[in-house]
C-alpha cells in the first residue's frame, strides 16, 4: 500500500479514456496538488486552460468494468492563500425577469487564512464586514472515465462523476465510483476552500489544494451512479438536469443500494425513505445539476452478508 | 393577549376567503385540535373529507393587505396513538422507467409512542424491525387566503402558503405569511408525527395533533412568499413546479429579505448566499413542489432599523 | 335550440362555482361580446379589471358531473379595430443569462383591419415594415368550474381548462371540457387576432370579440383533461408545468381517449402515437404551460358503437 | 464538386475527433448506406453495434472553427423493406402513476413497401388493421464533432448537433453546424422511414437508408446550435433537458440568426416571433430533448447584405 506523489504536467477538460498518467496498486495513496478550476497553481502562475483541468487519469489495478473504486478522501490542504468566486448569483437561480437586477459577473478574490482555517473576502462589501467562514475543503470535479469512448467535458457530470460540486466530497468521506473502463482512470480536480449548497454563484472560493486519497477496489460492486459515505451517513448521487431527474436517478440509485447491501425490499425501502430521507442539493449551475439521496446509518439496518 | 380554543365543527379544503370561525387579536394564542390529512380526529372518528381538512379561517384583528402574519408554533402534541403512511414511493421520484418496480401504494399504520415520543411501524416489515423512529412534529398544510377571489386546494400550495410539507415548520419555528385580505384568514391542518424530506411516500406519519400558534401582524412587511425562522437560521419558502422554479422563488425570497431587513445589496447578496446558503426539499410529491432557502443566522449582519 | 345574446355586466378573474349569469338548454347557441384581456370593451372603455376578466358563468341545464360539455365555437368576429401585444419576449423563453439584454416589456397597439381581416403594428419598427398577418382569432381563456370549492385565477389553467392560449381554439373547432360541478358553468374571454406558439410574448394581439358559440352536453364522457376536434384532427391537452408534465398529461389523456373511443389498446395506441402524434405548445408563458397531443383523423380507426 | 460513394466498414458511436474516413471538398456531394439504429444493414446484417452507429467522419477541406457546414439532404432512398419500432410509449411521456399500465417495450416490425413509398405493422394490431403510412425520411442522427476533446454518445445530442430526431431533417432540408474543429468531421446514420413528433416510443421505424448529401462551408457563419431551412420556413434547433432549456436555447438562437442576417432588433424579432412562430418537439426520449423554433419565411424581411 505504497504512496504516491503525484505532480501533474498534463492536466485534461474530460472525463475519457486517456493515457494513464499514474498506475497504482489496489490500496494506495496519491497525494498530489491540484490546481484551481481556471488552471491556476499554488503560486498563482497558469498552468493549464480550463474549464476545471483535472489531474490524472490514474490507473488502479485491478478495476475491471463492473466493480467500483472507492475514492477516500483523506486530507485536503490548501496550498494558496488566495481563492476566487464571481460576485453576482447565476441567472438561473433567481426568478427569469428578476435576471435584469443581477450584478455583473465579476471575479471577487478571497483571502485564505491558512494558519486559521478561515476564509474571507479581501475586498468586503457593505454588510459583510465581518463575514469570516470557516474552511470547509471540498472536491468540486472527480469521478472515473465512461464508456463507449465518451469524453464529457469537466463542466458538467454524468454517470461516473465529474462536476458535481457537492460539499459533503470533502475529508473524511468515502466516495464510490461506477468502474467502466479497465483501471478506472481516476480524475480529479476543482477543489474549493468552502461553497453554498447549489454553488449558485457558479463557484465555490476556487483555490489550490494538496489532496490525498486512498483508492481501492470493490470488486463486483455494481452501481450506476456515484455513492458515498460520511462519518454520519450513507448517500447516492444523481447527475441531470432538471433537478427532478437528478433527484430521481439518487433516489432509485439509493433503492438499489438498500436493496443489494441491507436486503430491504421494495416497501420496506419506501418506508424508511419516507420518512427519514435526506436531499442535498449539489449543483443547480453545471449543464448538469447534482442532486444527493442521503440516509443517516442510524436507521440502517445491518447490511447483508 | 387572550388564548383562545378553537374547536372547528366544519373543515375546509381550500385555502380561500370564506366566514372567519375565529377572530382574535393581534398577539393572541390558538389552540386548536387538527384532523388527520384524511379527516380523522382524535378518536380515529372521520369528521370531515380530504384531501387535508383546515381548521379555520382565522380572523386576525389588524391584518391588511401589504402586512405580514407570523404564527409562532409554540407546541404540537400529539393526540392520537396510531397515525398512517403510504407503502410505497410516489412515482415521480424514481426513474420513470422503475415505476413499473414499485409495490402498491397502500396504507400502513404506524404506532405514535405519545410517552416516550417514538413512532414506529405497527407492522413491521423485514429489515426495519429495529426502527423506531424520533417524534418530530410539524404542519404539513398552513397558510392563508389568496386575492382575487382565488380558491386553492389544500392538496397544493401558492404563494401564501398551504400544503408545504416542510420538515421545518415544527415547534419553535415562526413562519410570516403574506397578507393578501384583511384579517389575514388563516387555515392550518395536515399534522405529521414525522417526515422525510420531499414527502416522497406522499404522506408523513398522518396523525391528530393538539397545535398552540401564537398569531401577531407586522404591519407593512411587504413579502411575495412565506417566510420562517428557526432557532438557528431564517429562511424563505418557494412552492411552484418544477424545482428550479421553486428554488428561483425561494432564492429571489432570500435576496428581497437580505436587502429589507440586511441592507444587503446584491453583489454582497451573492457573495453570502453563494458561500453559505442551504436548500431543503419541503415537497416533491404535491401539485406544488416546495424549496427551502435557508442561511444561519450567524453570518447575517445586524438587521437594519 | 335558442340563440342567446349575452351581454355581461359582471366579469370573472377566476373559474369557480358563481352565480350563474346566464342560463341554457342542452344545445343552445350564445352570442357574447367578450373584453380584451386588461378589461377594455369594443369602444376602449374599460369595463373590468384583468387579468383576463370572463363573461359567464353560463349554466348549461342538464350537464352533471361526469358528463363533459362540448363548446363548438362557431364564429369569433373582431368588434375593435385595435388590438395590443407586448414587445419584449417574455423572460423565460430565453436562455437565462440573455435575458439581461430584453428589451423592456412594454405595450405595443396594433390595427386590426376588419374589413381585410389582416392584423399589423401601428407603429411599426425597422424590418417589419411589410409584416402584415392574417387575422387568425381564437380564445385565449375558457374553460368550466373546477370542483371542491376551487376557484383558479384566469391567470393560470388546469384540468377543466382556463387560460391555455392554444392558437387551435378558434373557428370552427369543438372543446370538450369535464363538467365538475352541476350546470357545468362555462366563463370565456381573452380572445386574440393572431398569436404565435407558446405566446412568448405575453400576449397574442388582445382585443375585443364577439364569440358564438354553442352548448352541449355529452352525457357520461368521462374525461380529466380538455379534449378538441378540428376539420382534421382530434386533440387533448394537458395543462401544468413544467412543459414535461404538461405534456405527459396529454399523452395520457389521449390513450384514454383512443382507448375509450377507439377501441385501441396500450400496444396500438403506442404504435399509433409514436408515428403519428403532432405536439402543439399553447402558452409557455403562464403558470401553467400548455402542451397539445394531436392525431389527424385519417390516421384513426372508426369510433366504437 | 465531386459525387463520393462512401462504403464505411467502421461505425462510430460518439460524435468526437476521429480519424476522417473521407475527405472532400467545399460543396462535393457524399452518397452514402447507413445502418439503423442497431447496427443492421440494407441485408440485415449486424455491422456495428448500437447506439446508432455513425457514418463517418467526413472531413470537409476548408472547415474551420468559426465557420459553419451545411448539410443539404438531397435524397433518402430507404434500402431495406423491413424496419422496427418499440411497441410501447417511453415511460416519461406519461403521468408518472400511469408508467405501471404500459406494455412491455417488445420490438415490432414494420414492412417498408419501397415501391409505394409506404409503411405498415407487419404483423397488425386491433384497430390498427388500415394504418398504411406514407414514408417520411428523416436523418434521426447526424452532427459535427465537439471541442474540447469532448466525445458525446450518439445516443443523445448537443450544440454540434447529434441525436436530435427531427421529423424536418429529410429530403429538401439544409441544416448548418457550428464547426469547432477543423474539417467539421460531420457523423450521420440512424435513419428513419417515419416517426412522430417527440419520437415517444424511443424510435422511428428505424431501417436502412442510402443517403445523398451535398456539404458546404459558410466561411465565418458564427452560430451556436443547428440552424435547417426548408422549401418554407427558418428553423433553430435547441438540444437539452428539459423541454423548457431546449426551448430557450432554439429561441434564443433564432434571435440571434434575425439579428445577424435580418437585422431585426430586440423588439423587432419579439414582435415577430410573439405572432408567428411555430415550436415543434423533435425528441422528448433522448437523453436530451430537441426544440425546434421554426418560422415561415414568407414573414421574414429581405436578408441583410
Amino acid at each position: 500500500m505504497a504512496v504516491h506523489r503525484f505532480e501533474p504536467s498534463v492536466w485534461h477538460n474530460v472525463l475519457a479514456t486517456r493515457q494513464a498518467a499514474l498506475s497504482v496498486a489496489d490500496g494506495d495513496t496519491v497525494i498530489t496538488p491540484t490546481l484551481d478550476a481556471a488552471g491556476f497553481d499554488k503560486d498563482g502562475v497558469n498552468r493549464a486552460s480550463g474549464p476545471n483541468p483535472m489531474n490524472g487519469p490514474i490507473f488502479v489495478a485491478g478495476a475491471e468494468p463492473g466493480d467500483a473504486l472507492c475514492v477516500e478522501i483523506v486530507r485536503m490542504t490548501p496550498i494558496r492563500d488566495r481563492g476566487w468566486t464571481r460576485a453576482a448569483l447565476a441567472a438561473n437561480v433567481v426568478d427569469p425577469e428578476r435576471v435584469r437586477d443581477l450584478p455583473p459577473r465579476d471575479r471577487a478574490d478571497w483571502i485564505i487564512d491558512l494558519a486559521n482555517h478561515t476564509v474571507r473576502l479581501e475586498h468586503t462589501v457593505p454588510g459583510l464586514e465581518q463575514l469570516v467562514l470557516p474552511l470547509e475543503p471540498m472536491i468540486g470535479c472527480f469521478g472515473v472515465a465512461p464508456g463507449l469512448g465518451q469524453a464529457f467535458s469537466t463542466a458538467t457530470s454524468a454517470e461516473t462523476g465529474g462536476n458535481m460540486d457537492y460539499r459533503g466530497f470533502g475529508p473524511g468521506a468515502k466516495v464510490w465510483f461506477p468502474v467502466v473502463v479497465p483501471g478506472a482512470l481516476l480524475f480529479l480536480g476543482d477543489c474549493h476552500a468552502v461553497q453554498g449548497d447549489g454553488e449558485i454563484v457558479g463557484t465555490g472560493v476556487e483555490t489550490a489544494f494538496e489532496v490525498e486519497v486512498r483508492l481501492s477496489v470493490v470488486k463486483g460492486q455494481a452501481q450506476v451512479w456515484p455513492r458515498g459515505e460520511t462519518a454520519t451517513a450513507i448517500l447516492t448521487v444523481g447527475n441531470a438536469r432538471p433537478l427532478e431527474q437528478a433527484l430521481q436517478h439518487a433516489t432509485t440509485a439509493m433503492l438499489d443500494w438498500l436493496a443489494a447491501d441491507y436486503g430491504l425490499g421494495a416497501v420496506a425501502a419506501s418506508h424508511l425513505l419516507g420518512q427519514v430521507v435526506r436531499y442535498d442539493i449539489g449543483n443547480v449551475y453545471d449543464p448538469a445539476y447534482t442532486v444527493v439521496c442521503r440516509v443517516d446509518k442510524k436507521w440502517l439496518p445491518a447490511r447483508s452478508a
